[in-house]
């Protein structure tokens, strides 16, 4: 019985996203290396092998030696933290490990210091402006490709990008057009060089793009996390459908105030994060209440939202006369804003009726 | 060597804050019993004890088992979550446990189910309006007293109010006319029930007024929990300096962009948490940046501030030429926005020359 806020899995969804994004990779001749951070679970990790899957992306190295246990392909798709170059040493020598570049000081301190083969992609800025060279710096690019090939140990694997700025699009149209740019501009750098490395891939990785787009144009590889367990941040991208959430938090209610129409739950912003959501009709949302019936996960409740999250509490919002079907002592089911932050909170998924799944750094 | 972001640990400044706090509240013949959910460490809590303190407060009952090893008076300042009864029983066999009270349903479960005394208090809403009663409601007060009183194990405690709402102030006027009804209003409700009660304390927790008020009337306790850090949220509140901050996250840098004056650092949503702050000059910032000299933590960097931050990684917006002075490797030392729930993701701290302290659930 739940008796704490539970981060709840329904297995069946997930397992679903998984053969969803597995089936149009294959379909469109993609590699599928699927980025783990946002499950970070050895356990839900071997559900990806069922469709062939021998690839993955992390997003730290820690998260890299934590799969090293089960996989012997892993990119961390995150820029080379030099200073931890004992781990990126660990790791080279026992798995296919491949790091980000976009400095040559990076690639220059790589070439000196590690001791083992390690693959690099050149991180591309495709118009997120987070990280990566813009595809017009072709004089670095030269550079780096040029600093590596002194280095017995460094292996240029390709050209990756993240378009994160899809994360803030609010329709398919939005996204596609940002989409189309990104293949374009690895395409034409891919096209540039694979005379010179004929094994070297295009990688590209948000969830709405690999999501909604049917066109990948000369891109080899996807990279897409969120979408095994997709939430509502993706919902209102049009990334998927309302019942295609795998997570829920399952949160004791602790009180009820009807003369506001608010119910306070037990769960703040140390299990939800603080993500949070423009909503056009509520403002600023911190997830959604959907009802359960015994182990079916219901209807949205419309109207219903939670309005703010302290350190352990969140203010939940009721309409109407709904708020006399709760009561001390009974849970609300509740959709994350963004089911990555709140996994990595939560650090164990519950299941109806077997034992928790657990997480890198579960207790 | 850092090589990972880390939370540092000044420990002089949070001595000097955890001192400072308690000879105020000596002066002022309070009740002293400091909010642990900041730190949430044995080791730190120990530091309280020079200061003569024996009760605590807490934020959860997991919490109050970790710190039952060493304090035997407990309030968890958070409305009773009647699912984990287990819990409050096995607490209350041992230590001194309060808890807080805000609905007859609450109490009357707990007067069918407490097995050894256990203490409570009335949570008052005196204007936030997350939790509690309004005070204008004598008749559930007057009820939900006679209830307990019909049951051996439950023994009235007195009112408790938290005035979260001065965390949206930005001066100390605003915060004092909070904290003055406050006062007012818990002074009314104990006046009006000592008689009955003769013990009944009183209490009231918000850093803002413990840090900035000079007057506290009837009122016995206080219960501040972030002044032993201090952060970003409050220095904008007014309740602290920028050199009381006690807690600063090193993280180091991946990636330079000279060309937009930014810094990529490994530090994101998993290690800061996502809190903002409108800032009038620079917009919704993340946290500030301030020079490191040795040991010294030296000046905040004007203009310079994490502009946004990912799930691992960090923008840093530096000024003009100042971003020469930074190279990859080398680290940034950012102060948080709440100290409170960057500490809650860190799980440990890091201070120069000594080993880490740890935290409940520290890997």
């Amino acid at each position: 019985m739940i008796q704490v806020p539970s981060l709840i899995l329904d297995i069946e969804k997930c397992k679903r996203n998984i053969e969803t994004m597995a089936l149009k990779a294959q379909k469109h001749g993609l590699i599928f290396r699927p980025h783990f951070k946002t499950h970070q679970s050895l356990e839900i990790g071997r559900w990806f092998k069922d469709f062939g899957i021998t690839k993955i992306a992390v997003s730290s190295l820690e998260m890299a030696l934590y799969f090293s246990e089960e996989w012997n392909d892993i990119t961390v798709a995150f820029p080379t933290n030099i200073l931890e170059i004992e781990r990126i040493n660990l790791l080279a020598r026992k798995i296919q490990l491949n790091l980000l570049v976009e400095s040559i000081e990076t690639v220059q301190f790589l070439s000196q210091n590690v001791d083992y083969p390690v693959g690099f992609f050149i991180k591309i800025d495709t118009g997120y402006h987070r990280t990566g060279l813009l595809p017009t710096k072709i004089n670095t690019i030269d550079e780096i490709l040029k600093t590596s090939m002194a280095s017995k140990n460094l292996n240029f694997k390709g050209f990756l990008a993240h378009s994160g700025h899809t994360y803030t699009c609010n329709s398919k149209a939005d996204v596609l057009k940002i989409h189309s740019q990104c293949v374009n501009e690895l395409s034409i750098l891919k096209k540039k060089y694979v005379t010179m490395f004929p094994d070297i891939k295009a990688s590209l990785g948000d969830t709405p793009s690999c999501s909604l787009a049917d066109n990948f144009g000369s891109i080899d590889e996807i990279r897409p996390g969120n979408f095994v367990f997709y939430d509502l941040m993706q919902a209102k991208i049009g990334a998927n459908n309302m019942d295609q959430i795998a997570v829920a938090m399952a949160c004791p209610i602790v009180a009820i105030h009807d003369d506001r129409n608010e119910i306070v739950i037990y769960g703040g912003g140390v299990h939800f994060s603080k993500e949070r959501l423009e909503s056009e009709k509520d403002g600023v949302i911190y997830g959604r209440i959907f009802e359960r019936k015994g182990n079916v996960w219901g209807n949205i409740v419309p109207d219903a939202y939670v309005k703010s999250l302290s350190q352990e509490h969140g203010i939940v919002s009721i309409p109407g006369d709904q708020i006399k079907n709760h009561k001390v002592g009974d849970c609300l089911m509740v959709l994350p804003i963004h089911s990555c932050m709140t996994a990595n909170l939560m650090k164990r998924y519950k299941i109806e009726g077997r034992k928790d799944i657990l997480m890198m750094n579960s207790q």
